[in-house]
């Protein structure tokens, strides 16, 4: 089984779906494609990718797909993490990230992303999805969990207790207190650290898009009509900035990128198009914007409500 | 020399002429004063500060001036880093840090920070401060390297050049090949790793609260009434987010108050209020953009001028 074959043309295909069902819902704008190639840290072709940006839209203030298959040589110091060893390890990964912005407060922002990565003789998957609401609509959080874990069940019985936990852990902002958002899945190393068998993981890989679209893009459709103003746009902006605090504080995902040379526009697609910042906000007692803190806070079992 | 007692209560004063001098600029609004106590991580009380933040005045959209004094026990990644011991080690840290983020794209931004710190038996002062221009006016960055470099060479001939280079080395964001902004002067360790005795490097950091006024706010008087419309504000907004990514990607002080259990919004007032990200944003061949890029590609020597 030659998985680099498999999935970067599965990959590729993938981020054409995601595209055109974020089209088809924002019915206003349109993705625009950047074709772009990399240059290895070694002064090498590192391979490339195509990053899909949609913005000002109807429904999407700014939505980001990115594909990518990339290949070369990890820094000394990323080996060493990835692989236990301080020598230049070769590597290659092939995947895609989502990122969406949503211009209304009442529609949450969400992220996926799923890669195979290839670091000397190891191989594995890796990825996840999370929901980052503004304003907490539990029905929501419970569709999105869901959604999640019917497929994951379809593949094993330990993968969505074990990538639920794990997405509520990574996605932590210890300086905050607070989660990103009300979380998803992650997961890492599956097949490398663990005992799935990889054409098993590869199988679930395989099934993740479809399911990130069926478990994101109803809640979309469903509170795309509803009431907000001045008071709500401020709280998202707001909040926009803990997304940002995370993705540049904790993401591995970013840190790798930028550091093995990846494409900065490409992996900084995920930080929203307007942040405020606003020195020791804090939301109204027993307030929506409150409520949503709390939930931040303390992670639920949103599948047993 | 007991500098504890020295110190703390110099950096107060400075802060308190700061805020007074920002106020006096700006004539219209007031810092607000936020007096906080820091719980150690080891649960021991670890000391506090007063954070001076101005929002929404005539000339600065913000302005944070922060005073601390904490102590306490650092992780031992931390001690390893700086004492080169594994051991949990006691420290003590007293300082202030400034950022100013005016309102008009005309004005440049600018940070400052002086700081002493005791680690176990090592002593050493520390700090710098940096102009972050959006539009480039070279008589400005002219006189603000001058004005610094004359209170540097009256402490030592070495410092104006060593801590200028040191200040384009260390705001320099890698994954964007540009330095922060134009430079200024950057130090650490000073009388810890060097043959500066440590009374010489206190008469030194005494200078600099004054010298920071005096390289920075002839600047906001001489820019206040130019002319900048929406194109200069867009600008503006997004190198804010450049900003942004150096704060929170590579500032050593950021990563070493948030991981230390200092007071989050003490320590992110340095972002600004209002940040634009927009993918894949170049200026306009020969632009005055264009131009400011071009300056943070390629520091220059500004006092040879």
């Amino acid at each position: 089984m030659n998985l680099r074959k498999e999935c970067a043309p599965f990959f590729k295909k993938a981020q054409d779906e995601i595209c055109r069902a974020l089209e088809d819902l924002d019915n206003k704008s349109k993705f625009v494609r950047d074709h772009w190639q990399r240059t290895d840290v070694t002064g090498e072709p590192g391979g490339g990718g195509v990053t899909g940006i949609l913005t000002q839209g109807d429904c999407f203030e700014q939505a980001g797909v990115n594909f990518s298959e990339v290949h070369g040589f990890l820094p000394p110091e990323m080996s060493k993490k990835l692989v236990g060893s301080e020598e230049k390890a070769a590597f290659y990964a092939t995947g895609i990230s989502v990122v969406i912005h949503p211009f209304s407060p009442m529609l949450p922002t969400s992220h996926a992303n799923f890669r195979y990565l290839e670091v000397g003789d190891k191989h594995w998957f890796g990825g996840g999805m999370d929901l980052t609401p503004y304003y907490l609509f539990e029905e929501d959080a419970q569709h999105f969990h869901r959604r999640i874990r019917s497929t994951c069940d379809l593949h094993h019985d330990s993968f969505y207790p074990k990538f639920k936990k794990w997405c509520d852990q990574y996605f932590y902002l210890a300086h905050r207190n607070e989660t990103r958002g009300v979380g998803g899945i992650f997961f890492d190393y599956v097949s490398k650290d663990d005992d799935i068998p990889l054409p098993s993981a590869w199988s679930f890989v395989q099934d993740l898009p479809r399911c990130f679209l069926e478990a994101y893009l109803p809640i979309c459709n469903r509170r795309k009509t509803e009431f907000w103003g001045e008071k709500e746009k401020a709280f998202q902006l707001i909040r926009r900035g803990r997304y940002v605090e995370f993705n540049l504080l904790y993401d591995r995902g970013t840190q790798f990128g930028l550091s093995t040379g990846g494409r900065t526009e490409s992996i900084l697609m995920s930080l929203p198009p307007v942040v405020h910042w606003k020195y020791s906000f804090a939301p109204e007692p027993n307030s929506r914007e409150e409520k949503l803190i709390q939930a931040l806070r303390n992670p639920r079992e949103w599948c047993e409500v």
